[in-house]
């Protein structure tokens, strides 16, 4: 059997550590930052894919995602300079871009929260200001109403929610702000995987939502920063 | 090939129409009037079960369900003094049962409005008030919130809605009335057939949240119906 | 990244624990106890949790539901005056509320009997007496018809049943007590995860079946005490 | 492109009609009668193929199922001498077999008529004598319970139900006979196709309960026949 | 909250665990013996409901199918005279019934075994004969073929596959003896967890096939004893 | 049975039709044009609705999606001022609003066309430019590497597509530009529906890939058009 | 709105109609034949489309596949050239291409015809030989049997089966000839939509059995025939 | 109970280990090795298996898949001559064939490799050379455009890939080569257990595209290579 590497003559530059060949210029490419998606790889894996992308550009951050325990453990011990988020399970390395442009990230359950905590990261290391509100589910609908002045400050809005993803179609009756809904996999029964709050966001009767795959924070971090920065250019004094 | 007849010695009296055998003491049994299952049923066969039924019980009303376009014009033709809902697709024979509690029906779009009607009309016909609010789907949430005062005084609570199927989240947020969520076959794509509005109302963040099957505004009716009979007994002077 | 709290003018008296912020109104909104959901808590914010909420009112009593093995171990240590029940899964803590209206809670097989628990607790906790029948499925129907006198005794009717659910159309068509269904996880193969158990009850043919998530036992009792509650007003003398 | 047919040496006998090989020699090698699956054919096709079958073995009887109108029209007038079942769908010509063993079939609701019949006539055509017994369905016990001792004086039971299914676990626990369990396509909502009946009965409570494919009257009625022919052996004097 | 026992007044003799109530007259009502369904039963309870039903009849066979692992072992420490089957995953206590009738279990794979093994099990506790035959899958066609003429010689056969399911449907063509088909767990990706292979079975273009659920081998054995049972009954000498 | 409409006090003004209650600010709640979802409208209420929200605001545009053939039939006789187009099946009446920010929609194939057609216009009614490129389907990618440097020009993207709904995620890895995908109902078998290109799209590669419901053009639509006006203020000379 | 045309410069030469874009260099790039999908096509622009393509390369053959009755009634009148398969709903228009390579396509039963008789007309047009061979289900073995002999004379087999798509297995052990397995939608209940079917060939118990999409008779001649020219060219005298 | 042994006169010499019958003449009969299908069998089979195939015939391959992390420490330790591959979980006993023909193995990203290191050595050890290009997912269009040209230098081509299941439409447009698509299991929410992946390639708009089930690398490697071994018999010298 004869195994043949691709042949690159000709492709953008890439580095190959032999279980993976990092794409060095997509930040060039796309304008977004490096990101390692952490699921399934060894945390030794995790640790020399983090420093070889953070040693070829030390100016920028670089982000892992669903880094799992042994992982972040890892990291923590390896690249003590990493930024380590429990509860995101995310890893970030390098220096904080500025941020340009506000995204606003509400959750509805504290049980939603790690997938907010990913999206809020992903947001800030893609170039945006972030903020976060958490629990103001629909069944306890004044605690959203409080808040409801504040969906008009941001550029862009990520509602993440869980069980029956009620909470994008509430906002989005509020505001005109785009805004990516993120179902996440919490609840049980029918509600199992996160699926039935995907199909009912997909579904919702307020104009405009846009919607993720089941817990991807990371996705709908990376569209809302692309926005906000996007936005914010237009208030920027020239 | 030989045909039997049920055994009925014993068992309670019934009359025999040859497609269907009526069950007579079911009031007597439930405390709830005959209902018609109009599906499936021929023109003739709705109005023959219907004359029928007034017939044994001309004291009470008879309601026929899912009646089709060709149904109801039969049942104008041959039984005058039927009351016939196009929206609802129901028919009601016999004088209106004085009424005990109240339901109100809230209905999240005009999309929803035939199976709000066929709930309204379960209501009626099984004894108590029913009053209808439309159109406060949870992409307007102002128009839930201008009658959020009027959800205490109803004894039982029908809530309507199809797509993302929120608007029973919201309401059961907002009162500790007894809720039932009615998931309607609007929408398209992943919402088609009410699938994900019925999961998603399962799937309920609000507590105490219960749920009948697709388009069945009649057996939320039937539920709301006995709770508010029930519940009112005990504000009327004894 | 800047992190927010909500903004809380004007919202309900909350109280915030870090990771939850405690809805400390909800009786005085919708007459029902607080609830502590269990699922996905670690045993100490399980114990923070329900101290807290008992010591802003220790006039009654606090729910937890979902408590894993970890979690009720440590009510035990901690909270010596909790009444932990292994079989539901459930921590009470705070006086018994007087019993209002009666529920009655059917359950089809011994594999039923945690939802069943988590049903009649919830049901007791919020306010109405409960009586539990084990063991009366539908393929022994000797069992059921044994007690079939006793259904119109009760104000709500809780019906738990898995693998293909067939009890509450049983049940449904002996008495015109309004009923809830309870689809359990049990069986295998297609029954798995307890979806048939679930579709076969919202597809009952007895009238005026409602039904709630798979192994729901809380969601049916809030429903069925606030039923009997109601009903029982109706009976006490003015 | 060339088309070849099947090379037949040493293959037993058939005979082609151009759209069809007919197996000519099936009864001797199960014992069942040759039938038309009419599903997808013409009505001349279905003439055809039940003439040719008819005179190859004119001594025994020729079963056509799923059989359309215009099919069941083209047969009145070209096979005066078939049988024409307008409920069940079916055609029979031939002299009717004798009937060994005793099949009885119950249906829970008038839906459920066709497929019972499709079976009654299946039964019959495949040499047992069979009864019906219709709208025996779960929500009205008492009728099942009136013709519960008639449960045992059969050698195989049918049981059809749509809906939810409940009905062949009630009957399975009722009695030992062999018990066939046909699911049919009535029902709205999560019930829509059947498959809700399908895999409640696959998941019955009551042992020994076997089921085939949704509206499959046909595939129930070879298999009951089965079971009674060599039961009834049994009976007749040696 | 009060707890009430089921008034037995008037139903079967039953003995009361504590943690079941056993039905103690099965066996004169349908003629089958008692049996434990082992799943979600811990060791103990496992071998007291087998040793109480052992003496309340020991005269005759009691079967406990999915034991664990655990359960096995209490029961070979607890209950020296009981036969395990590791394979089958199943106990039984009690002197072997007589046999009447032959049944013929068919397995496709290695895979199939432990279903395979449960069925034969359940037959010959339920008083029938039992032969297996393993390894004859429809990819190798000629180790099928090389039995075919032992096909006639049962009076119901038991064919087990998992995958794709096609060994009933070949079988099926090549006799017309009864037929119970029993889809296994084995496969991985769209196969996963059996469904396919129930779905095919149901499909199957073989007449009169019938299907239980899942690795549902106990299901299958008790209708094929019953069938077997009658249909040798009808061989023997009056 | 007494029928009661929604108390409106404190609520946004609205236009009460009889079948439909108009919201007549939702321009100034959201910054979007009143919007005629035509879905299971009848032509007499789409013409009807579609003038009462044109006379209440003639400065702006009115948006009609998904009118079937008699309705825009209809719209051709009684509002002869409107813009019908039959392709993407959507209406328009009043002054086109002027373009700020580029959206740049792109379809896979031919059978995508009527889906791309309602995005573009949802755009242009609010308020963005819009180019459409059609039948760059991956299967021939020269197609879409030919259009390539275009991307980069737009605003927002729209990439619409069917089938195995590839697209987004080859696009997705083209360009940073923030980019919507549409899954279309083309295809049959397991593609019937869009479904499974829905959920491809929502499981892409690509960074930053969000998603409308299947053959939401008009979801897509706004959300575009609302990214693009924010980011086109960015660029304007302050 | 500006609608732009896609930017062609580099491109392939393409045709543009208006409503498609034709690649009139795909045979040079792949070395198959321009293929028109008719679904969805109205029959003007499938006979445009084929004529365009025909009038390109006059010297090969065009395939339309899925042509609807209306579409085929305007290629006979509209292009008397072309060779029009009603059942196979396909059009043929220029000389037939020199076979090289033999294909055989097994069918189980006469409703696989239409999906194998495109099949057929494919592979001829894809530049092999084709035989067919029907009707040669599993059900009734001795007929596949028959013709095993045949099945090593061809270089590539292609099974079409529907039901419960059992056929590819059988043949699959049968030979080690490389086998495309076709699903067909027939069938009813849980084998609707060939679903099943589908499934059980993924399922395979024999080896390198591939699939194509459900009906897709189109997709398995395209492969097959490609693999037959390969297989040809090596057995010809070089 | 009567355990019997297949009556195996007329068959095919067979090999009986107790828990499987090896069948000795596949490489006769189909042309392609012996196999062992190591899923759910214990090491101490799996060694045993593969020592007794390999002592039947030294002279040729054998393979054993899906063998679990203990199952190839055994083989280590107790076949020191097996070539053991972690990734592929395969095993491979004997002397390589000689290679006839060329299959490419694509991969889309990492998480692929162990699905197209099953493949590659399962290609290897049918007879075929084999070459793999990994991590050219759609994503990145230039890496996979830089080997495009090596496309049409294999007899046949393998595409590996999971989430979206994108790459098999790309580069299926970009060659006529014969390809072979192969889902994988990676991703999560609704790409979970790779059907999402599966059913796009299955709807895959790029002509010829064939399939086989999620990670069932074995199965594509056993039809590319029978395809490779035909295709390459033409360029030898005859």
């Amino acid at each position: 059997m004869t195994s043949v590497q691709q042949d690159r003559s000709g492709a953008p530059r890439v580095d190959d550590l032999g279980w993976a060949r990092l794409d060095l210029e997509r930040a060039a490419r796309t304008g977004d930052p490096e990101v390692v998606y952490g699921q399934g790889k060894t945390p030794s894996q995790v640790v020399a894919t983090l420093r070889r992308l953070h040693q070829h550009h030390p100016e920028r951050q670089v982000l892992a995602t669903r880094v799992d325990d042994a992982g972040r453990e890892a990291v923590r011990t390896c690249l003590p300079g990493a930024v380590v988020d429990d509860q995101a399970r995310t890893v970030v390395l390098g220096p904080l871009p500025p941020a340009t442009g506000r995204v606003l990230v509400l959750a509805a359950g504290t049980a939603d929260g790690p997938v907010a905590a990913e999206a809020a990261t992903t947001v800030a290391v893609h170039g945006a200001e972030v903020e976060r509100i958490d629990d103001v589910g629909v069944a306890g609908l004044h605690r959203l109403l409080a808040v409801a002045h504040r969906l008009e400050d941001a550029d862009c809005l990520i509602v993440v929610a869980g069980m029956e993803g009620a909470l994008p179609s509430v906002v989005g009756g509020l505001t005109g702000t785009p805004l990516v809904a993120v179902p996440t996999s919490t609840g049980y029964g029918v509600a199992e995987g996160g699926v039935t709050a995907l199909h009912a966001m997909l579904s919702s009767c307020a104009p405009g939502v846009v919607v993720v795959n089941v817990d991807n924070g990371y996705g709908a971090g990376v569209h809302a920063a692309r926005v906000a920065r996007a936005a914010a250019r237009a208030r920027q004094p020239v």
